[in-house]
């Protein structure tokens, strides 16, 4: 155990300083003062060596990764991140590992202001569990639950990327060189929308990372609803990475099925299509106008006016 | 995965309400709505399996336990307990262990007033990890770093059950049968001391949790108030189901070297000493005067009058 706690050297004193930590590592809880009328957001997410990530993965991308899927957990709700804990469970002491991972989590932490105010570190099958916090004004938090019918919907930034990269870094596809660190960035370092999720508040009807792939999560937000949606496939954002490297049908497939982008789908209603498309334009997002949301309850998939019918190559999502 | 989300009902829509909760368990985070002037006390702790507990530990005390611990941090800053995060890792699917592990857990949030707003469950080897939010009155909560020289040293409840509770329910102990269920109790279901935390604000000068024992844990509470401390061996509290079932001196290795009894240890400047028995006395709780605080950075031991070195009886703590 003695042994053990030298672990925590690599977490303490090396978060940022938050105006609002008033106690932070060192004691039985940290203190923290929330912002008058403000809601706090509290997201939880865990990865298991061998479930959500290989043993090989670069320790610095598994401390930034780690970090950044709950910061998207935060941007799909427009909270701003505040503080976190960190759960870190490893089979033995590493210092290089350490390093590495603990540099990765606090570049994202500081880039995003994320102050590191308590956790544990245990010996055990390595695993990361991140609760983090964020505030966001009482009554403006985005939702799953509020698209209606006719209102709009957008996707941030490209889909497919991660899972095409995941392939990459796996041996599975052979991409161009001009695109391989693009799309092996895009699965370590994928970017949570914490400013496009904060630009939405507002002006969106509701709003969803996509952690497990467009076709799931997609789901998730039509059933708190209750409607339907209909996506035009042609309409997907796909970067040039992957339609330059894969067919058009399998490129359909990385960006409907693939995970891991945490890229924002969210909805618009009609009213407000103009004002946030020039927020978002302000906050230099990338976003995509990708289908409507219809009665019903189920996701109607077209292409050129047809119904699309996915040929899922067989296509398999890690986690 | 699909069987793995199965995991989710055994903890959705199980939870208590509380009127502060605006959004939970279903959406990308939970909303909760700070109290005015608040200030939000927040832990994580981990339990793995063999690491923690024993694979043969009863599922209901886990869950229970998993909680308890969580709001010993909560207790020993005289915070009030609101809402917690899960996030469970698991082998496999078992609907009978889910059962009573949700019972377990469900039993203490609801006696303690917390509700559970997310969470994550994932596969892999068995581990839990709980992140607790609690709430206490800024500049109002007791932390390990306010021990002043001559301040009183008092320790809640009795001290040493559990460790003998272990070593009764792993066969290295027998006990006559009349304390058998209480010490393995005292092992299973542990007291957070949420109330006598509460009694404590304003009072105590400092406070902390026994979780590796009280030799061990005292010396945290040493550092972070730049103090030293003499315990009178004599005065620690045991109870008779330890006293009849071991030696005195084996009682006293349980006593200080003991871990996971989850009682408070704090201390009380002498001008509080009277309000302070009053308070405890009113809130129901025992507690029981040990020691002082003293200048310099370390803990002697006496007893009747001499210095008392611990003839450590090779007592092992599994954690």
């Amino acid at each position: 155990m003695k042994e053990f706690q030298l672990i925590e050297n690599f977490f303490t004193n090396r978060s940022i300083s938050r105006r609002d930590v008033e106690l932070s590592i060192g004691d039985d809880c940290a203190l923290v003062q929330p912002a008058l009328n403000k809601s706090i957001a509290i997201s939880c997410d865990t990865l298991v060596e061998n479930v959500h990530f290989y043993p090989d993965i670069p320790p610095q991308a598994l401390g930034y990764k780690s970090l950044a899927v709950n910061l998207s957990d935060l941007a799909s709700m427009g909270a701003e991140p505040a503080w976190m804990t960190l759960a870190l469970t490893l089979p033995d002491v590493n210092e290089q590992w350490l390093t590495e991972f603990s540099s990765g989590l606090f570049d994202a932490a500081e880039y995003y202001g994320v102050a590191l105010i308590g956790g544990d570190t245990t010996r055990g099958p390595r695993s990361i569990t991140i609760t983090i916090n964020g505030q966001v004004s009482t009554g403006k938090a985005l939702t799953r639950g509020g698209a209606k019918n006719g209102d709009w919907i957008y996707v941030t930034g490209t889909i497919g990327d991660s899972a095409l990269g995941l392939d990459v870094i796996r041996g599975k596809r052979h991409v161009d060189p001009e695109h391989h660190e693009y799309l092996v960035n895009r699965h370590y370092y994928p970017t949570p929308r914490v400013l496009a999720g904060q630009s939405l508040r507002g002006l969106a009807s509701s709003a969803i990372d996509l952690s497990d792939g467009l076709a799931s999560d997609i789901k998730h937000m039509l059933k708190r609803s209750q409607v339907g949606a209909v996506i035009d496939v042609n309409r997907l954002p796909i970067s040039s990475a992957v339609t330059d490297s894969v067919s058009k049908d399998e490129a359909l497939n990385y960006a409907l099925m693939g995970g891991e982008d945490y890229e924002l789908l969210f909805t618009v209603p009609e009213a407000q299509k103009g004002a946030l498309e020039t927020a978002l334009a302000n906050a230099g997002v990338q976003f995509t106008q990708v289908g409507q949301i219809t009665t019903g309850d189920s996701v109607k998939l077209i292409r050129d006016g047809e119904r699309f019918i996915s040929n899922n190559l067989g296509f398999e999502h890690f986690s």
